[in-house]
C-alpha cells in the first residue's frame, strides 16, 4: 500500500501534507491514470492518521480532478493529469471538505437558538418511524396535498385544541419544511408588493427572509406591552409578524389591550393580516397562559404559526400554519399546485408521535428539565448580589433577559468570549438601535442550547467576565 | 355503546348518516357536554362499518366544533352545543375529510408526472434508513449547512462523475426539497427583477413557479434542435430554463449546435445563466448519450439541476443542483442563513443508496423496466397499421410524442376520457399556441405511471377512441 511520511511542519495540516503528496505523483507520473487509490479507512490504518485526513485529502483531489470516485468501488486517479494541469473546471480549493465542528465554537452558548440534542426522545421517534415504514407503505408511497398529509392535520387540530384552546379545521392547515420556508409561501400567497412589519428588536433572519422575496419591511418599536399599534398603523403595513406570546428577543408578552388593539388594526382596513408566531409558547414555564390571538379572531385575520424545530429537534423540519378560511381557499387556488415540502415519513411519524400521546409527554418532560436549568442558571449567576445582576421574562419560553449594571455591552461581551461564553447584547437584535440604551447592559440569554452539568460554570464563567469588563 | 341503524337512502354515504345521527344526539342533548364517544375502531365495529367511515363522520363533526379529540383519551362532545349553533368559528363543510382517491381518476393516465410506486426499492430504502437511524444518532442531530450534509454532496458527486461525465465540487450543491424549492432559491438568489426564459410548450408550472415568486417570464418557441437562442437574444431575458436532455412535452433533445450557440449566448453578457434542468436524463432508452451543457460550461454560467422524485419516487422529497463557483459564494452570502429544508435522516439515507451501488443498480432496472413498459405500449399501439398512427422522441425520458392523422385533438381527448384513458393533446402545454398545428393531433404520452399488464388495454383503447373520434 501507498505510503508517506505525514510528519509535517509545526502547523501544517495532516490533510495538507497527504494531499501534496498524492498530487506531486499523480502530476509526476508516479500514481498512473486509472491507479485505485487504497480506502480511506485502510490508508487511515496505514499512515497512522484519522480517516477523516485521508477524506479530506480526497476530497481536495476530488474537487480539484485528479482523483475520482466511483461507488462501491473506490478512488482512482483520473487521466490527464500527469502534466500538472488539472482538467479545466477544476480548482484550488481554499479550504478542504468542511470540518465537523466549526473551530473556535464558544464552550457555552447563552446565544443560539439551537436545543440540547440529547433532549430528543430519539428511540420513541426511531421506533415510530420503523412502524411507519413497515405498517404504512401504501400511505407513504401515495402524494400528499400541498397542505400536508391528512393524519397529520388532524393530529395538529387535536393539539391545537387541546393546547391552546384553538379550534382549527384541520383542512385549513398547511405543513412545511421548517417556518422559513413558510415565511416564503406567505409572501407568495399575498404578493410581494405587500409591506411586511415586523418587531424591533427582533429575530433578524425574518427580515431577511422577506427581504430575499422582494417583499420589504417596516421595522416598528417593542415595549413593555409589545409591539406598538401606533407605529404599526402609521407605517403602512399590510402584514405584521409578530410573537405576542413570547416576543425575542426581550421576552414581552403582548397585553390583552394590545391584543385587542392589533385586532382591531387588522379589521380596519381589507387585507390587513397578523402572522401569530408561537415558535415557543410550549415552553411556559410559570405563570398562566395567555391565548392565542388566533383564539380572539372573529374576522379571519391572523395566521397561526409554529415549529417543531424548538419543541422538538432542530434537525426535525417541521412547521405549520393554520390559515383563516378565505386564505385557505386562496392558498389552494394560488398555491395549492405545489408539493407539500415535507416527506411522508416525517409527517405520519410526527401524527403518532402527537396521537399516541408522546408529544404531550416529551413537552411535560422538556417543560420540568428547562424550568430546572434555568433555576440552575439564576441560582448561580445571581448567588450573592455583590454584581447587582437582574434578571427579567423569566416566566416563558427558552431564555430570559439579562440586566448588568455599569458596564459596557460589547466590553462585557468580549470579555465574556475570552472565557469561552457566548452572550450577544440587546443592542445588536436592534435594526434601529434606540437613542438611548439606558445606563444597564442588558442580554437575552438563551439556556436551551445549554447542558444541565454546565449552568454552574457559565454562570461563574460569566460573573468573572462582568468583574474584569469592570475593571475590578 | 352508541348503536345507530345506518341503512340509508340509496346513494346516501354511510358517515353521512352517521354524522347527521351523531349531530342530531348532540343538539338535542342526547348526547350531553363531555361525554366521551366511542374509539373510532370499537364504533365501527359495533355499527358494522370501516373504521374510515367513522374517522370521516368524526373529522366533520370535530371541523364543525361540535366534538374535539384529546390525545390518547379519545373524542368528546363539545361544550355549548345544544341549542343546535356550532361555535363560532365552526363552519359547514362542503366536503367532509378528503376521500383517499380524486373520484372519477382515470384508469389509464397517459398525461401525468407520476411513476408508478410499485418501483421504489422500498425495502431496501427502509433498511438503510434502520441503519441510518442505529448507527448515525449523532448525525441526524446534528444541523446541517443550507447547502446539505457532507455525506450527500459527496456522493451525488461521485455520481454526476460516473453518470454524467460532470466534475462538480461537493461544495457547490445545494440540496433541497423538490425543484419547486430550488426555483424558489434562484429567483431570490438572482432577485425578482430578472427575466426569466422558458420553453413554449413546456412544463407549466415552472413558469407559475417564477411569475408566484414576482419574476417575470418570457416564453420561447422550441423547434426540433430544441429552444430557439435567437428568439432567447430577443426577450431580454437575463436567465433561461431549459432541459435539453429531453424537452417536455416534446422530447426533442437539444442539438450540439444549438447548445454551443445557448452558452455564447450567456458568455455574451454579465449575469446570464442556464438553469440545466436534467429531469429525466437517468431514463435514456436507447441511442448514445449527451454531454449535460454543464460539461461544456467554462464560463460558469450553467446551473445543473436534478430531482430524485422521478429517479426515485414521488414522495421522496430530495432534490438538488450544482451551482458554478461564483455563484455557490452569492448563495452562501446571500442564502446560506437558511437551513437545509430536507431532514438529514433521508439525506444520510440517500447518500447510502448512492454510495452503496443501490441507486446504480435501480436505475438499470428502471431503464429495463421503462424499455419494456414502452415497447409493449407502442407494439399494441402500432399493432396494424391501419390506424396511421406514428410516434416520435422516444429514446429517451419517460414519455414519447403519439401522432395521430386525420382527428381533432380535443375530440380524440374526449373519447380516450370516455373510455378511462387520460390523454392531452401537445397544444394544450402552449402558452402561445403555434398559429397552425399541422394536419395530425399530437399527444405526449407518459407511460411512466402505467402498470406493466395495463400497457395492452390502454392502447386498445385509445385505438378504439381513435376510430370513434373519426366517426368510423
Amino acid at each position: 500500500m501507498l505510503t508517506y511520511t505525514l510528519e509535517g511542519l509545526p502547523g501544517e495540516k495532516l490533510y495538507s501534507k497527504l494531499y501534496g503528496f498524492l498530487k506531486n505523483d499523480i502530476q509526476s507520473g508516479a500514481l498512473a491514470a486509472g491507479t485505485r487509490l487504497p480506502s480511506k479507512r485502510q490508508f487511515a490504518e496505514n499512515l497512522g492518521v484519522s480517516v477523516i485526513t485521508v477524506e479530506n485529502a480526497y476530497a481536495q483531489l476530488i474537487s480539484e480532478g485528479y482523483i475520482y470516485a466511483l461507488p462501491k468501488r473506490g478512488y482512482f486517479v483520473s487521466h490527464g493529469q500527469q502534466n500538472g494541469r488539472p482538467a479545466a473546471c477544476a480548482r484550488q480549493l481554499p479550504q478542504p471538505a468542511p470540518a465537523r465542528e466549526p473551530a473556535g465554537a464558544p464552550l457555552f452558548d447563552l446565544a443560539g437558538s439551537r436545543t440540547d440534542p440529547e433532549n430528543f426522545p430519539f428511540s420513541t421517534w426511531a421506533k415510530l418511524m420503523r412502524a411507519v415504514l413497515s405498517e404504512q407503505r401504501a400511505d407513504l408511497m401515495r402524494n400528499a396535498p400541498a397542505g400536508g398529509v391528512e393524519a397529520l392535520r388532524l393530529a395538529l387540530a387535536d393539539h391545537l385544541l387541546a393546547f391552546r384552546g384553538m379550534r382549527v379545521d384541520p383542512e385549513n392547515i398547511v405543513v412545511g419544511a421548517g417556518t422559513e420556508f413558510l415565511y416564503g409561501l406567505l409572501v407568495q400567497l399575498f404578493g410581494n408588493k405587500t409591506v411586511w412589519a415586523v418587531e424591533d428588536p427582533g429575530y433578524r433572519k425574518l427580515s431577511r427572509i422577506y427581504e430575499s422575496h422582494g417583499a420589504s419591511c417596516r421595522f416598528l418599536p417593542v415595549d413593555g406591552e409589545g409591539l406598538s399599534v401606533e407605529a404599526l398603523a402609521e407605517s403602512g403595513a399590510d402584514v405584521v409578524h409578530i410573537s405576542p406570546a413570547h416576543h425575542f428577543p426581550t421576552g414581552v408578552t403582548m397585553s390583552s389591550a394590545r391584543r385587542l388593539a392589533l385586532l382591531r388594526w387588522a379589521e380596519d382596513a381589507p387585507e390587513r393580516f397578523i402572522i401569530e408566531d408561537d415558535y415557543d409558547s410550549e415552553f411556559r414555564l410559570s405563570g398562566r397562559p395567555a391565548p392565542p390571538l388566533t383564539a380572539l379572531d372573529g374576522a379571519g385575520r391572523v395566521i397561526y404559526m409554529n415549529t417543531f424545530t424548538k419543541s422538538l429537534a432542530s434537525t426535525v423540519r417541521i412547521s405549520y400554519m393554520a390559515l383563516p378560511e378565505a386564505l385557505m381557499r386562496r392558498f389552494i387556488e394560488r398555491l395549492g399546485f405545489y408539493a407539500c415540502t415535507v416527506p411522508n415519513l416525517e409527517q405520519y411519524t410526527l401524527a403518532r408521535f402527537i396521537d399516541e400521546g408522546f408529544f404531550e409527554k416529551h413537552l411535560n418532560r422538556m417543560r420540568i428539565r428547562y424550568r430546572k436549568k434555568r433555576d440552575a442558571l439564576l441560582e448561580a449567576l445571581l448567588a450573592n448580589d455583590e454584581l447587582g445582576l437582574k434578571v427579567e421574562n423569566i416566566h416563558s419560553g427558552l431564555h430570559f433577559l439579562l440586566r448588568v449594571p455599569r458596564v459596557e455591552e460589547t466590553r462585557l461581551a468580549a470579555c465574556a468570549a475570552a472565557r469561552g461564553v457566548r452572550i450577544v447584547p440587546l443592542g445588536a437584535y436592534y435594526r434601529t438601535p434606540p437613542a438611548a440604551t439606558g445606563p444597564d447592559a442588558v442580554f437575552p440569554v438563551s439556556y436551551a442550547g445549554l447542558r444541565d452539568e454546565d449552568a454552574g460554570e457559565a454562570a461563574r464563567r460569566l460573573r468573572e467576565a462582568v468583574r474584569e469588563a469592570r475593571g475590578e
